[in-house]
């Protein structure tokens, strides 16, 4: 068995990066992993998705390599992701149908603990505000009453200026790109209802005048971090627009697991562009986009990107992480949680419920499988063109990225890897571990930490499940794009976990 | 095989009782469930809850007979508990910190629809609006927008206003005890943080006096619809309080079914007292406060009241619908739900989330065992001191209520019953049903509603798993209170589903 810190640490609110000692870490252990949504990225701007997520990883891998829980990896890296205007999370959100950035954010570690914001205007950085409501969930209130979990509009704000939260202003918000696909939508909107009223049908030429400045022909929910069109696509087809402008439906994520053995999953997102102004999207919701399931011997987290009135009926992040949890195939799990969960669930079909549903669902599950040996498995699906993915291990020099295409219809793409880590453990003969204030108040110390001291690192092989060992991009149709084919016997100390392709977008 | 409608009826908006044809309907088949909270509620008080429960179900029932849906009937049972001051949602709900009212409510139906409100204020019927949500979600918007499902604070009520649904002032929307409530528990905030600042221990005997007016010594966030204390009750000692005054957790709930096969379910809050403002609970969350689940053959409702913030990462209308969805005995689900999938969380116990967990639970399912035979479950369980519930069928003449009780440790009541319903098949050759304009447009019609025309009424009695056929209110100590014995021979047309005993109370 693999040892775990089974108690919350005692933290000190609101720094980022917090150390705290526990009897056993592992340095090589931690990971994190992170998406910047599922939807089109265009080729000419895939480089600037895949470096923010590399940015987000190199922070998160910072703060877990100092000591810092998976709860900071998850919001340092979501962090990176919200301050950087690429993606459609806290500065350069797409703006609601008033032309305020609200935004949505949801985080969960392996105690159960959450903390959600949802339509929450002048927040830069709103999975701190969440992370913050997680830490103050377990702080005791004046009168017994019970701390929030989940704060939304106005009074998420009021909260954020009652702890001392920074708040903007929502002009600081709003990027160049994001004011120009508000002020496109605004008038192309404009002009679909005057048509309305005149009972005419729009005429299309001149909705595909709109569309040079955008969104194309695309649903506008899956327009989400469009960078601001270049001279070169202007006067171009809507056709050859189609290929150039990225279309990402909002969410932005991260999971991580700590050198603890503790994991955590967060959300960020400024929703779809126009939106309802006080309308809350699956990033803001436990269970629909994001979920975390511990039970010591096995966890299992998922992050999910996409149409989010689609997800919520379907509970699609608890339903994924079920699914990958108990199963011995995390691919066909997957294929299985996109086809069946979502696409084929009880609302979409049978009831008229509208927009193109789209999915991008990013799960890692970490089990242990022999003594001191911890099996780690990434994997992700979607059924969008494409799907920014970025790893880091302690071990890594740098970050792994993917930029996840598939073409053909019908459209679905899983991939992943696993790797088995073996456990640095210091057992109580070879380093009596110190007793840190935590378990000594709570008089008690785990019995996983006891492993026999005579027991050499076992070099067996753990049986793993067939078609563990290496998971590949498969495509539903057969075609595979032959990435992440895993070697299990080079990992031995958790040095990495993703075998995605050095060339980054060349899968 | 029960016939079922299984397309969504045109329905006009927000009307609150809608008649649409469709092949098949089944006049003895509806039903409504409701409750009006787990908590503890005073003898003194309790005809005023169990009185709202019962208006509930009438009006509900009423539409129901109309040819209404489910929709229509939880929409209509929530409204009128919405109205009534002694229940904490609508009108007479809890204020926040600021002494606004401010409503989370939400509802799902056998298609997957769902609608939501959170945090919102100035809405004297939230379930009217959720549902009107939910109503919009299969409604296209311009420019292929995605209409939402949950919408929360301001951004409801500029919702509201659009949609030409009523809005209210806050004043109108507070009752009396509700300020009576807030003013204490100001006062005592007020006091405890002079103490803290101070640096001293708060006078108990002060903080007594305070408790006189109201919420006594348990945490507040029991203490959701207190009625106004009456002259008898003011001058009493803490503890004679605590057996008169009504400390009741938040939510109400309802569950349908109609005479057309389908479900819905709904929740409706005020949330706790002295909420932060913006803080969305249970009643607003798909999975947390209520969950659906239909597969046509067999469907399953869950809604839920309790401590909120102990319930959300458990997301356990879900999870309660899943356990009893897939087991034969209901009762022990539901036992399972309490004691393993919420007070043995993950996050209850190792994470040091604050508050007591407390949660009542009310289910139904459906499913088909025989030819034209549908059996029908209804199972309640709750860890509080008392649940308030009622039922109503379409060949009941007067709801049945119940206020369940439970006051030995470990507190844990379960009951409810189950009924086989003899379905009024219109077959083919007995009488061709008219194809409606839905089924005509769709080009199909259910197979499901061929049945042998000569097959004669099966009156053999259906398979049903052992301990489903009566269900009786259980105390996990063994103690049983005797409630609602089901004699499933007495029902062969679903006259009734509850044989709660008729002195009310005296469970």
């Amino acid at each position: 068995m693999a040892p775990r810190q089974n108690e919350i640490p005692d933290q000190s609110l609101y720094t980022s990066v917090r150390q705290y000692v526990s009897g056993y870490d592992h340095p090589d252990y931690s990971c994190i992993f992170v998406h910047a949504g599922a939807g089109y990225h265009s080729t000419e701007n895939e480089q600037k998705h895949l470096r923010a997520c590399r940015n987000a990883c190199q922070a998160a891998m910072a703060a877990l390599k100092a000591g810092g829980t998976s709860t900071d990896a998850v919001e340092i890296a979501i962090r990176v992701l919200e301050d950087d205007p690429v993606t459609n999370c806290g500065y350069g959100s797409n703006l609601n149908f008033d032309g305020v950035v609200e935004a949505d954010a949801s985080i969960m570690d392996s105690f159960g603990r959450t903390g959600a914001v949802g339509a929450t205007p002048q927040i830069q950085n709103p999975i701190s505000l969440a992370r913050l409501i997680l830490e103050r969930s377990s702080q005791p209130m004046t009168l017994k009453r019970v701390p929030p979990n989940f704060v939304v509009g106005e009074g998420a704000v009021d909260y954020a200026r009652e702890q001392h939260f920074p708040v903007s202003s929502n002009e600081s918000l709003v990027a160049h790109p994001a004011r120009i696909r508000f002020s496109k939508w605004q008038k192309e909107i404009e002009y679909q209802e005057i048509m309305k009223r005149r009972g005419k049908a729009p005429d299309k030429s001149r909705t595909a005048d709109f569309s040079l400045l955008g969104a194309s022909t695309r649903p506008i929910q899956e327009a989400g971090s469009a960078l601001p069109p270049t001279d070169k696509e202007l006067p171009g087809t809507p056709q050859l627009l189609e290929q150039k402008v990225d279309l990402v439906t909002d969410t932005v994520g991260a999971i991580s697991i700590d050198r603890y053995g503790n994991m955590a999953a967060g959300s960020s997102s400024g929703g779809i562009g126009m939106k309802q102004p006080g309308r809350v999207g699956p990033a803001a919701l436990i269970g629909v986009g994001t979920f975390v399931k511990d039970r010591g011997e096995r966890q299992a987290a998922t992050v999910v990107s996409g149409t989010g009135e689609h997800m919520l009926h379907t509970l699609i992040s608890a339903q994924a992480v079920n699914r990958i949890y108990d199963s011995n195939d995390e691919l066909d799990a997957m294929k299985k949680v996109i086809n069946e969960d979502f696409m084929g669930s009880q609302g979409y079909g049978k009831a008229n419920i509208w927009g193109e549903p789209a999915i991008g669902v990013m799960s890692v599950k970490a089990e242990n499988v022999s003594s001191g040996k911890r099996l780690i498995s990434f994997v992700f699906g979607h059924n969008t063109d494409s799907f920014a993915l970025a790893s880091m291990t302690s071990s890594d020099t740098a970050p792994k990225t993917i930029m996840s295409r598939v073409s053909r219809e019908p459209k679905l793409a899983v991939g992943g890897s696993s790797r088995l880590v073996q456990m640095q453990i210091k057992t109580h003969t070879e380093e009596k571990p110190k007793k840190d204030k935590m378990s000594k108040r709570l008089g008690r110390h785990d019995k996983k930490y006891n492993v026999p001291p005579s027991q050499p690192k076992q070099e067996k092989k753990a049986t793993i499940a067939p078609g563990l060992e290496g998971l590949h991009l498969d495509n539903r149709d057969g075609e595979s794009s032959g990435v992440s084919s895993g070697d299990s016997n080079r990992a031995d100390c958790g040095s990495w976990l993703i075998d995605f392709s050095d060339k980054e977008g060349q899968v």
